[in-house]
């Protein structure tokens, strides 16, 4: 096991509450890395995991709550909030924290990924793309410039830089094209992002699976300056380890003194994967997706709540968890509200799916600062795997 | 105005825990009362507004947000419960309070009324009605005996008797059927309850809007002897004149000394007004299903939020409320959540409307201990009045 190398903290990091938007890294294990994100909005612990907050709501739960269980920062769809209600709308009404009730930190995604998975008729140029509502088939654009304004009317923290991302997977010639459009595009956006105090912008690798197109986006991003690196286009479809072998390529490229953010991932296993391999920051719909369909996280495995063998069982989901709704109810209450559609059920099992992924981060982070994060991995793998042996 | 008449406790009663179910008037003012119904899972305040949990939850709410908002009480239905997941394993799981982690009271219906407005291809005779589940189509029969042995295996505090409740408008000859079907049902109901210390079977008082049959309704019943009397089958479309008509009818023949329990009621209005007429209990899908839908109750009369006048409003539904939900969002925010479809929104809407009712029944509890519920009554309207006017 290595032992964990400490850092001194940055003196101008060193509190919780600070004017400017700054990155510590406090202890590595390999290539792991625990520190802290200072915003003046909190910091944000990391590693970190994010709620998706698509529509300046994560979905079935009060704010309040998604803060209790350990969220620090939650991510919010430029794509969706600029369809409705509008950037504009929400800049009118104090901005997306006191729209959606968290005064805490908030990223925002630039809208690229949306527009190509859920936009309609799209015409993308150098300048930006065209395209279509998938709600109401009205017509809208996305540039750097466009994305940049979006973000600061809305008043996020971290504003993402305007990307074009492709489906995987993906010839090598439209990956490169697409990853030199997208530097082109961290120029523009990063002009017009501008100085904003205590407001961070990230740029976003791309380059499909091809190694070299990796290297080379991280480097050009890092060349042009950005205050955290996202690698983006990835957990689209391809294999875990083409997946892994991607961020061991483009880690080494990153500046060491910026946060890293995996966009969209993942399962549990991709995240404590993806952490060990040195990423500072994650998003992804799946706890909350999952529980809205009857699935669970938890220490012993997957539970789907569909399955029959649940009907009369009367062991809570986890009686470990620090989800009330982990503890309090039964397997077979659950399984009938999941079989009934009632919202109580996406309600208790997002509830229980997000503190599960929270506690997972909060494991992961004390094991980093320990020394001891592969024998954490190791432990809570063994755990999975002796829940699914035994079917609890 | 009346000065309110104050009776002494029933010292057995003086307890809010208790052994036995006991109902005792503290005070009336004109025709209504306010008192308290003493039972071993804790007291029930009246008037009582039952949040409805048709399927063991209160759609969208977690069973501590309901008792934190006020709610003494809830109501669940034989007919969903049986079809799934069956009283029989309810009963293996504990109970239904234990099912839904509901400690509190719980009152059931028999499953007439649903049997009626959902059920298909029914056949009803004196022993009972056949029908087929509105789920899967599945065949199931429902007696007196059988629909009160449900309810014991459910371990439901309050009990009803089963009965048929005809739609409204209905021939006299129809609704005098049906009242004589339901009165010997009501004794064959009374004897499959048995004794059950410390739970209580309530008669169902039927005869349509024939004053008549109503009264003879009550009588008999009485003469049968019940822990509490319902009137059923108001509510099902006839105007609200009528309805109370009925409830001024038949009140005075149903024994003063147990609670009256209006099936299935209603608007804020509904709500003063019958309780105004003596009414000790109601229950209503109404404050939970306008929540889903995008409206709210509140002092100042309902908001639609569908409605576009709200699509900028940055003001609170009401400020006033003790519901975070209507104090700590705007209502551009909750127009949005509506729209979009979001779960938050039918979350919140169902916490407002839910804490709008109780706090509606413990100011008029209050009222009546003061003797000014003529005035409660007065002011309340003159609230959702003055809010029409405005917009607010």
């Amino acid at each position: 096991m290595l032992r964990a190398r400490r850092f001194p903290r940055v003196p101008s990091n060193a509190s919780a509450m600070t004017d400017a938007f700054a990155f510590s890294v406090h202890a590595v294990d390999g290539a792991a890395r625990v520190g802290a994100i200072a915003t003046p909005r909190g910091e944000i612990r990391t590693p970190a995991f994010m709620p998706v907050g698509t529509a300046a709501t994560v979905k079935a739960m009060y704010p309040g709550d998604v803060r209790a269980l350990g969220a620090d920062i939650v991510l919010a769809n430029t794509y969706h909030l600029m369809l409705a209600p509008s950037a504009e709308r929400v800049a009118a009404l104090g901005g997306v924290h006191k729209f959606m009730n968290w005064p805490h930190p908030i990223l925002t995604d630039s809208g690229g990924f949306q527009v190509m998975s859920l936009a309609k008729l799209r015409k993308l140029d150098e300048r930006g793309v065209v395209f279509q509502s998938h709600v109401d088939g009205s017509r809208h654009e996305l540039t750097p410039e466009r994305a940049m304004e979006i973000q600061r009317l809305l008043g996020s923290d971290i504003q993402m830089q305007f990307d074009e991302c492709v489906r995987l997977p993906c010839a090598r010639a439209e990956a490169d094209r697409a990853m030199r459009l997208s530097l082109r595009w961290a120029e523009r956006s990063k002009a017009a992002f501008g100085t904003q105090p205590g407001r961070a912008i990230f740029g976003i690798v791309q380059g499909g699976v091809e190694t070299d197109l990796r290297v080379e986006s991280a480097r050009a991003l890092t060349e042009i300056g950005f205050d955290g690196y996202a690698i983006g286009g990835l957990a689209v479809g391809e294999p875990q380890a083409e997946m892994l072998a991607t961020i061991e390529a483009v880690a080494p490229h990153l500046p060491p003194d910026r946060p890293r953010y995996l966009m969209g991932v993942g399962t549990p296993d991709d995240l404590l994967e993806s952490l060990s391999r040195g990423v500072d920051m994650f998003d992804c719909v799946m706890p909350t997706r999952a529980g809205r369909h009857g699935m669970v996280f938890t220490r012993r495995g997957r539970l789907n709540l569909r399955n029959a063998r649940f009907a009369d069982d009367p062991r809570p989901i986890d009686e470990r968890s620090s989800a009330p709704a982990a503890r309090d109810y039964s397997r077979a209450y659950w399984r009938h509200l999941v079989k009934a559609g009632e919202i109580l059920a996406m309600m208790g099992l997002t509830a229980i799916n997000l503190t599960y992924y929270q506690e997972l981060m909060a494991g992961a982070r004390r094991a980093i600062a320990q020394g001891g994060l592969a024998d954490y991995v190791a432990e809570v793998k063994a755990g999975w795997a002796e829940g699914e042996k035994t079917g609890a």
